[in-house]
């Protein structure tokens, strides 16, 4: 029989949090949470628009049990950001199984549900930035010009607690029906992997610089 | 000065799919629209759940101006499908700047918005789980085991029409102020790029049998 599995990690105890479908194995560790949003780019950050569902993708950051938002103060996302649900995910590869119905992917996922608050606190505003940035490129911070008061005026974070959320996670070979493994059907895994290209100086530059090395460096392995 | 750029692609005139932000230049083909859609494994489906959004990552394929979604007939977004807002992204590259302010990331998206209509036609619903197989491992359904009844039976389909959409896009390097060309910072684009890795064949294969020459050339090539 395959080896496949899935991971459904509840750290919440709500109903929307408490995994009631393909619960093969459940954990309670905050870990898979961390490590599931701090190797992501982007979020989908869901909302409620006139009573509508509206999904954006965008960028995030996390301190501690906080995850981060920003965007224009006037963006509509972020105008309706009382309740929401961010979900993060990574595809790791199709799940090539005998029959058409037990076709899969291989993926790590996290929602997290809450109401996401509006940061007032200058030191908080300017940590949540930092989070964000650092998370789309480590090192940037400290390499780059820092906020002015204009662009921090322009800017609203929001501040999400990880305190409701679940992660699911599928990884190994299809799961076929027990009769299926006897078909001539080649069956296994597609994985698929997120690989950094070569940095692309901006033609625009105004000097000829090096590739900092917290950039260089990060170009070199796979993700 | 930097030659990057936005394409928003609005393909419907209501109020949500006319992008009021970073307009940089406007398309309505629907072309940008398959582009984006035709290219990705999973979408983020946002549904309302007692009155608060969630966002449900799930795969998805499309017939013509529909798309369509799949899942267990019990699923909780499935039967909360009214009201959808379904997002498509692909991340595809970070953008390094000279500040902080101006990081950003490549990315293609789509957002689609409407009401989901549970398909009854039976000619109609083993077209949309088609469609979604072929999606995910284009030549998989006729290479595998057909879906039973029983598994029809399990599976609901949900039809979603393009007719509200929009198409967003950033590409190319940084855009920063004016002022901070002069600055000594390095600025550029660190490119992300999705790759197939080598196929795994699932120990559990009862016979050695050779990679399918479908799967094989789409591992060939990066995405």
């Amino acid at each position: 029989m395959s080896t496949f599995f899935y991971v459904t990690t509840m750290l919440s105890t709500t109903p929307r949090t408490t995994l009631g479908r393909a619960k093969h194995r459940a954990l309670t560790g905050r870990e898979d949470l961390y490590a599931v949003l701090d190797a992501g780019l982007v979020c989908h950050l869901g909302v409620m628009v006139d009573g509508w569902p509206m999904v954006v993708p965008t960028g995030y950051g996390r301190i501690g049990d906080t995850l981060y938002l920003h965007g224009s103060t006037g963006a509509t996302s972020l105008r309706n950001a009382d309740q929401v649900c961010v979900t993060v995910t990574h595809v790791d590869g199709v799940v090539l199984a005998r029959s058409a119905f037990s076709h899969s992917l291989n993926y790590r996922s996290a929602m997290v549900y809450g109401h996401a608050r509006r940061v007032e606190d200058p030191e908080e505003h300017l940590a949540g930035l930092r989070a964000i940035t650092e998370q789309l490129a480590p090192g940037q911070w400290d390499a780059t010009r820092k906020p002015t008061g204009k662009e921090l005026a322009a800017t609203a974070v929001l501040a999400l607690s990880l305190a409701e959320a679940s992660v699911k996670v599928r990884q190994g070979p299809p799961n076929d029906d027990e009769e299926d493994y006897a078909l001539p059907i080649w069956a296994g895994v597609l994985p698929l992997h997120q690989v950094w290209g070569a940095p692309e100086p901006d033609p625009a530059m105004t000097a000829e610089l090096p590739v900092p090395a917290h950039i260089a460096a990060r170009a070199m392995p796979a993700r």
